[in-house]
């Protein structure tokens, strides 16, 4: 991909925190994978290097996704909103597993007969947590 | 649907501002149309009545997607991401525009080349923007 220019960047309503929230997508699937923050840093990273980077509210550290656990998300489409407050990514997401609790996606709570209810039949622990940061970044 | 009882309200980790933000994304298309935020009250009212309602922060004041413009989103599923911090809503879009400028989605500048391009081709204006508020309440 190509060096973020200033004017890509200054683009973005940056919020408060000078963070931006980027949707995940799977670029096959079209599930929605996860919702995490971008800083201008990351989505410079991001752009330049074709791969995911978001910035870990928690650690209050610039994140590569997938540097620990391998899944990485490389960059398929990168598209941003009407008012340019919310990036959407669709992305490749490496060994098809975008949670850091080892599902497919972060959305395994769906709402049932007013609860939430957890989908472990469509949204099985596929690897194992303790190969994540025990906390989401996100 | 189902009265949204405390316990369902409480799962959600709302942020500084008692918001959480969330995604939606066409049921049937599976196309992710916007990013809005909502307040306990919008949330409540959302599984309530089963039509999505959002915080508008522009306006500061509950707003019923589509009450002026007629493009109502019906809500297919709700879903709460890993950390309760993100919800994710699939909806039936009536009359398949979701954006405030009259086009399906919000999403319809694409990153080509190091910059912002607006899809014209694929994102067209479908209905006046004139029937809208001037300004995205999201």
């Amino acid at each position: 991909m190509n060096t973020a220019s200033a004017m890509l960047l200054d683009a973005v309503k940056w919020n408060e925190h000078g963070l931006v929230p980027a949707i995940a997508q799977d670029a096959t699937t079209g599930e929605v994978l996860m919702l995490a923050y971008m800083s201008r840093e990351a989505l410079a990273l991001t752009v330049q290097t074709g791969d995911a980077h978001y910035w870990s509210r928690s650690r209050q550290a610039l994140w590569k996704k997938g540097e620990t656990s391998g899944h990485i998300q490389h960059v398929r489409e990168l598209r941003l909103d009407c008012d340019g407050d919310t990036v959407l990514i669709k992305v490749e997401q490496v060994g098809g597993v975008a949670c850091h609790t080892g599902r497919r996606r972060c959305f395994y709570n769906r709402l049932v007969d007013g609860a939430w209810v957890l989908t472990g039949d469509t949204d099985p622990v596929l690897t194992s947590p303790g190969k994540f940061p025990t906390q989401n970044d996100a």
